[in-house]
């Protein structure tokens, strides 16, 4: 028996989420279960560094789980995809320290949100992306992007994992990038919220859309007593792209052995 | 009563192809008709530019019907886009000739095709896109779409869409765009035999993974009696990007429309 980590994608749209829930909705984590169970695991849980919700991507989610493996990792990969649906992969799998756990081991989780600015639907994209319109004013939006970085208490755009827990997060990383019709955002700190990414993203759309000031987001910051009540950007539009540790992350080792 | 032209787009993949079907066979025309039917059509039969098989998808293709409407074309538009459901889109419709027709007045049209590369599956690229591993070739690649330009009888390639019909085309551009990780070809012609970028697609790939050689290939170009008995590409990589006739084409106007 060892322990192993798995880096995994998948196109969130539909699954209930990450996290295996009672009954029969169809989860990411049910499913993983479900392929291990056919290499002879009896495990009760594997565990993940994040618990993405309904709808939400992933291309670096990493997972842990015990198993009596007499092969070399590389074929675990491959025997796990061999019993998984279309809509997940394993990309890499590697023996893990005993005591690994892909959540309370990771320093820093990095995630996209990515929208297109089009006045009509298009079918080829919304899977992955919000459709806003009209063009909203990137430089406000990238101008609140440079504000949430560095340390702030973001109680007004999602709630701690644990009820009353700490809301204060470290924020290293956020940019805008535009590319010809589609606005990349990507937000890297050492833990998230609750609903935190899509509710900064709704923020500084509605600031782009000019529906709101930018000193209406920044005061959400100064003032973490305060709620943000407007809308929560749409699950489609979000992924999670790496998960950091101290020594590798799930999209460095990605990069090398996918593309 | 009116003839009207749109461009649409769809996600071809929980398609039975473009063209209307005896049975309960989900298709893209099948679908804009009941759209049509909502807004008070009583029409036989919508045209289009190009009956895209199972799986293929569309940027740019054309559609036209007769409709008696009362509002502006763009209202049209939008009537349209609220019967059909999320995997098609009419992205622009303007009133047309009376005698327009989206296939026989089409003077050129360009497929692109999509590849990954990847030793693992990618559930989020591979709904549009086909992978294959390992890393082909891409000069060699190149060096064979650049042969494909010009006036060839692509007998060997597909057949015509009338039987005993011309399978010569005259091939406007033909090229590989590589960017990390994905190939992307694409290829104008005045028009296409059934399964030919596919079949040129499948050749191509097996050039660059070696498993036959640039000659071969060249081969069945210089005589059209040969038929190529290799595989064919599969479907998800193809997309219709655009159908160009005298004075416009699908691609511009949604280039100036929608992003």
């Amino acid at each position: 028996m060892a322990t192993y980590k798995s880096i995994i994608a998948y196109d969130g749209t539909a699954f209930q989420g990450f996290q295996r829930q009672a009954g029969d909705r169809r989860t990411v984590q049910g499913v993983f279960e479900q392929a291990l169970r056919a290499l002879g695991w009896q495990g009760r849980s594997i565990t993940a560094a994040g618990r993405t919700d309904a709808g939400v991507h992933a291309r670096g989610q990493v997972v842990a789980f015990e198993l009596a493996w007499r092969h070399a990792p590389q074929q675990l990969t491959q025997a796990l995809n061999a019993n998984l649906p279309p809509d997940v992969a394993v990309w890499w799998t590697a023996e893990a320290a005993l005591k690994f756990h892909p959540r309370f081991d990771a320093v820093r989780r990095r995630y996209s949100y990515t929208l297109i600015t089009a006045s009509v639907r298009h079918p080829l994209r919304e899977r992955h992306a919000w459709r806003i319109w009209p063009e909203p004013d990137v430089t406000a939006m990238e101008c609140i992007a440079g504000q949430l970085m560095g340390r702030h208490d973001f109680a007004s755009f999602g709630r701690a994992p644990i009820p009353g827990g700490e809301t204060v997060r470290n924020v290293f990383q956020a940019a805008w990038i535009s590319d010809e019709g589609s606005l990349w955002f990507e937000i890297e700190a050492d833990a998230f919220l609750y609903h935190m990414v899509r509710k900064l993203v709704a923020a500084m759309v509605k600031v782009g859309l000019r529906s709101i000031e930018p000193q209406d987001v920044l005061g959400y910051l100064k003032n973490p007593e305060a709620r943000w009540e407007g809308n929560i950007a749409p699950a489609c539009g979000l992924c999670l792209e790496e998960v950091i540790y101290p020594e590798w992350s799930s999209a460095m080792i990605a990069q090398g052995n996918i593309v």
